[in-house]
């Protein structure tokens, strides 16, 4: 008590600004509050030491793999978690094999056109996409934990593997020799997937920023949509390249020379009888199943009517033979050999994270909302094996497809049983009717993929990015305009990038506040974020703005509180006509680390401080940060001023002050 | 105070632990405490929006340009600003310049040999270190701002330019083109230097950090080290390379063909010499003058030997014709249309950053010695200048050197006179002394770097480094070994590469922390650190340990914050049969920003604790962070439940619970 009275003492003494009396009022209340006090610079350097990088490193490992320790009792318990389908199929029940055989069919009727449409925006022969939609849902129904998500192929891998492999083969020269590359790079993306979950690397996915896929998506859905207009206006030579002026260039071309206009009506007409299915399933709930069957009704419609006019003898495309017959072999199609092999690894790396963080986004969204939890790594696991097991069966990759999926949870799906009940029914399609879809016109398969293009952009969640956040903004923008204008692997790369160098800005980001106390109170805060808060002459609280204090940024935070605490010098010489600033405490609270060179800006600081007769007392450091002024012998040149809170690091200094001078 | 009570009885009635009888006495301790408590979570939620992105910018960009706001008044302020000599220069006395005329005779006698055996380094003739010694340290005396620092050739530049330069152009098959390309280097470097210093850019310098600073010049002095060993050896065929392997493959190749003994037995016997007067020179400091002019004494010495044996006739090789004279103007030389001119403009650029690093780490540290500030972006500017000007006349990158402004500082220079005076003794040199150089043994030149090079090998600061930081020793590790075993660049890169991801790596580092009240006060501590602070079931405090949540990491995040809410539930369970945690109290004061991924992890914790029966408050957020929580509506999908410190947030809380439960 002696000690505060003292401090209030030197205030005044100190001082020629008259002290609130709410100061005095709250001085007095707040002495009770702080009996532990006086420990508590002690605490602070006493506190044990931090674990040392290699143990935390060892404990950070250990953590990541018993996030979920399945290995507590071998055997069984390690085969259900491997093949989840081994517990949740002891409590499946007729009931909810009827809704999951409604929920399959729904999804095959909406899975078959869409996947013979994506097989040919990959640059593959129709079959494919079909076969795409057999193998992988029936592995993932057994080993994956989602029960909604829809296994298949989908739009933007299909893309980004035919824009990528189409660089090392010209699909249109050689097809075999590319089929043979896609169904390498479809064995890699499996192997890194597999890999990703297995060393629980899950969190590499998080590394595509939302903001960045938003942007993606939206820049891929254009160039998707472009690319369908080949088949819409019935063009035969276009170009490779997926750029928007590219594209563009080819049409403006193609339109000029040679178009069909019975192709493009065709398809407008069915596109519109598509869209407006969905607007009557979003407006009525109960009729969601037309939008999901009319794909398959534009199909059957438009092939019947191609076949009965004979339109194909006026120009209008048709798919013609679709190989019939279940998956074939392709284990010796795979190129192990191939000069291109480094180049397909890295697609193979690229596109096993582009599925990745479409499944899980799918898988989390719907899990939400169902309210159970999937495992990000375990479903890795579950779509890389899926995968690598698809590129021996002639399958390029598949994933978790977000409107097939949303048509399950719609459709009522209870289990994965749902894609079993989808797989089987596509396999009945290629063992029977794969000859029917001969006149099947081209235009309907682009309608179909225009159709599903719209959920790909949200421009509802680009709007409320900009809101929150300008940089993220211009993340999404990045992956947008580079996606659109140069090519899929650029828009991405400039995601990441953007995203990237925006932590190290926020990190580095040099800055400090003046910290004033909330009236009536012991806490301390940001005199501009509450204006009701008073700064404590002549001790000035200053809270660096970062949470990292490094060779980036130190010397330019050390500039900015000598600066703080010259301007409010000078404010109050101006005011008092003498110098009022007699101690500087420096809340660390915020540091999560420093390094050497941030130390020396300490020490820097401290002497400038001292040479100009101002104290200075640090307090709150964290763990990490007060162990290594310890050790850089900081705290011995400091005089031991570290506290716990600002409150009492302003009692302790400026009482001794006044004690030295009595 | 009914409130308190009510909170009061919560606990008694919802758990079975026995409270502690301090936390009672605390609790009715601190009621008085908190009387503006009631409204604080409406400051917290109607503080004033932050400035927006461009407005920050703005700022910060006014604030950078006008740090030193030196045009108040035009005219000569700035004059005086460009050319910091018209300010001192009238208060400058004749006491001053006896001082200062030592000092610049002290140093000029270092600054021979030293520029001589430098631009043998950079493979340049040796007339060019002594332009390099003339032309920059006049500019410097009238631009600078340091009055230690003493300007010239360095060896870690001579080695840089020599081993970027000779990829371009090799010197032994085209010396003068090589040196053209050395002078356009300068030229570059130069422009960029004044350029960062313009544009207020110093902060650029900043990120080179001081670890990868001192493993990268330790690197550097081993390398130069062993390229002496050519001179030494008195070696004809030399690699072109700089790294470990190559040299020493060289070296051995060399010492089994020919090499000359006599060259080593002169060489060794003056670095002995050398050594030996430095270690008199540190033990005894009146006779620093001892080391500064024992490398004179040992080429006059040295010289005469030769001249007087006829040495040279057995072997030993002498530096034979330096060109007398001042320097001649190289405007004519600089290669602007070189087809390399890309690689020179890198170059320059490089060059200018490690000169700028070097530069600025010795300015600092004298004026931080002698207590008065240099600016930074002012000194570059006069750097790059000088470097300009030294480009147009012969000269190549020159920087302020660190062994010889130490030497300066010794021999009490006052000003930037003393570099005058060095350079008047240097032109004298030129004009009247250079044919006594004829005999000089290039071994003694080999001596004299070698000598120069234990200085920048700094083991205590590695030690140091380590003891507190091993991930920034990593960094200090890479550019050492990338020095040694790859080339220069490659050293640097590897440590600008390593201090970037380790920002990026603690600033996503994931993790959160369970808090405590300290006994006896409102604080909230980490419990680790802390193990005096008491955990306050129902509630359960945990604290973000990130400056940062975003896409990267706000996944994990949120997994751990349920990961312990689980485990303390579970622990509790155990203890009590019962659960135990009802509210968590998120304590974000650390976090500096969010993105929209770590908003939306933070809906998804929201989401499934209340699916759990458990609430969720947060406490404390920053003014971006609350901000962007505002605009996100999670504040309001939270019900307000916003508070400052999470004494109120969990007394809020838990009373209302009562409340509900009455």
């Amino acid at each position: 008590m002696v000690e505060k009275h003292l401090q209030r003492f030197s205030q005044t003494l100190q001082t020629n600004k008259p002290m609130a009396t709410h100061d005095l009022e709250e001085a007095a209340g707040q002495s009770h509050g702080r009996d532990g006090g006086q420990n508590s610079s002690q605490w602070v350097l006493e506190s044990p030491a931090p674990p040392g990088i290699f143990k935390a490193t060892v404990d950070s490992l250990k953590e990541s793999f018993s996030l979920r320790n399945y290995t507590r009792r071998p055997g069984l318990e390690l085969l259900e978690s491997v093949f989840p389908v081994l517990s949740w199929a002891k409590g499946y029940r007729i009931g909810m094999f009827k809704k999951d055989l409604m929920a399959g069919l729904t999804l095959a009727s909406l899975c078959i056109p869409q996947s013979i449409g994506y097989a040919t925006l990959a640059n593959l022969d129709p079959q494919y996409g079909l076969y795409t939609s057999v193998i992988p849902p029936l592995i993932y129904a057994a080993m994956g934990t989602s029960r909604e998500m829809a296994i298949g192929p989908v739009a933007v891998v299909s893309l980004l593997i035919s824009s990528m492999v189409q660089k090392l083969q010209d699909p249109s020269a050689n097809p075999v020799a590319f089929r043979n590359l896609v169904l390498t790079t479809t064995l890699f993306a499996g192997i890194f997937q597999a890999g990703f979950g297995m060393f629980r690397l899950g969190f590499l996915v998080d590394f595509l920023s939302h903001a960045a896929i938003v942007g993606f998506m939206a820049g891929a859905a254009i160039v998707i949509g472009l690319q369908q207009l080949k088949g819409l206006l019935g063009i035969s030579h276009f170009t490779n390249k997926t750029d928007v002026v590219s594209v563009a260039g080819a049409i403006w071309k193609a339109v000029h020379q040679s178009w069909n206009p019975y192709n493009f009506i065709l398809g407008s007409a069915f596109l519109c009888f598509i869209l407006i299915t969905r607007f009557v399933g979003r407006k009525y709930k109960k009729l969601f199943w037309l939008a999901a069957v009319s794909p398959l009704i534009s199909v059957v419609a438009s092939t019947l009517i191609v076949y009965l006019t004979k339109a194909d003898e006026h120009g209008v495309k048709i798919i013609k033979h679709i190989k019939g017959g279940l998956n074939p072999s392709s284990v010796h199609q795979l190129q192990l050999n191939d000069p291109h092999l480094g180049e397909v690894v890295k697609i193979g790396l690229v596109v096993a994270v582009i599925a990745l963080t479409e499944a899980i986004a799918v898988g989390r969204s719907f899990s939400t909302m169902k309210g159970y939890n999937i495992d990000g790594n375990k479903e890795m696991v579950a779509i890389g094996f899926m995968n690598i097991v698809g590129s021996f069966t002639s399958c390029y990759v598949a994933t978790g497809s977000f409107s097939r999926s949303a048509v399950n949870f719609s459709a009522g799906c209870e289990t994965a049983v749902s894609n079993v009940v989808m797989a089987v029914t596509v396999i009945l399609c290629l063992e029977l009717f794969t000859k029917l879809l001969y006149y099947t016109p081209m235009a309907i398969l682009a309608s179909i993929i225009l159709s599903a293009l719209p959920g790909l952009i949200d421009l509802h969640e680009a709007v409320k990015i900009w809101r929150i956040d300008k940089l993220d903004f211009l993340a999404c923008l990045g992956a947008f305009l580079g996606v659109l204008f140069a090519s899929v692997e650029i828009g991405l790369l400039v995601a990441v990038g953007i995203s990237f160098v925006k932590i190290i800005l926020i990190s580095i980001q040099p800055g400090a506040e003046i910290l004033g106390r909330i009236p009536g109170t012991e806490v301390f805060c940001d005199v501009h974020q509450y204006p009701m808060a008073i700064e404590t002459p002549p001790a000035l609280t200053i809270r660096v703005k970062s949470g990292l204090l490094c060779f980036a940024n130190a010397n330019f935070v050390k500039e900015k509180i000598l600066k703080l605490a010259t301007e409010v010098d000078e404010k109050s010489d101006k005011v008092n006509g003498r110098r009022n600033i007699q101690l500087v405490v420096l809340d660390l609270s915020n540091l999560m680390n420093i390094d050497v060179s941030g130390i020396a800006s300490l020490e820097e600081l401290h002497k400038n401080l001292i040479s100009k007769g101002v104290e200075l007392a640090i307090c709150n450091p964290r763990w990490e940060v007060i162990h290594k002024l310890k050790v850089a012998n900081f705290v011995s040149k400091l005089g031991g001023k570290v506290f716990l809170t600002v409150g009492e690091a302003i009692d302790a200094c400026l009482s001794a002050k006044v004690m030295a001078v009595i």
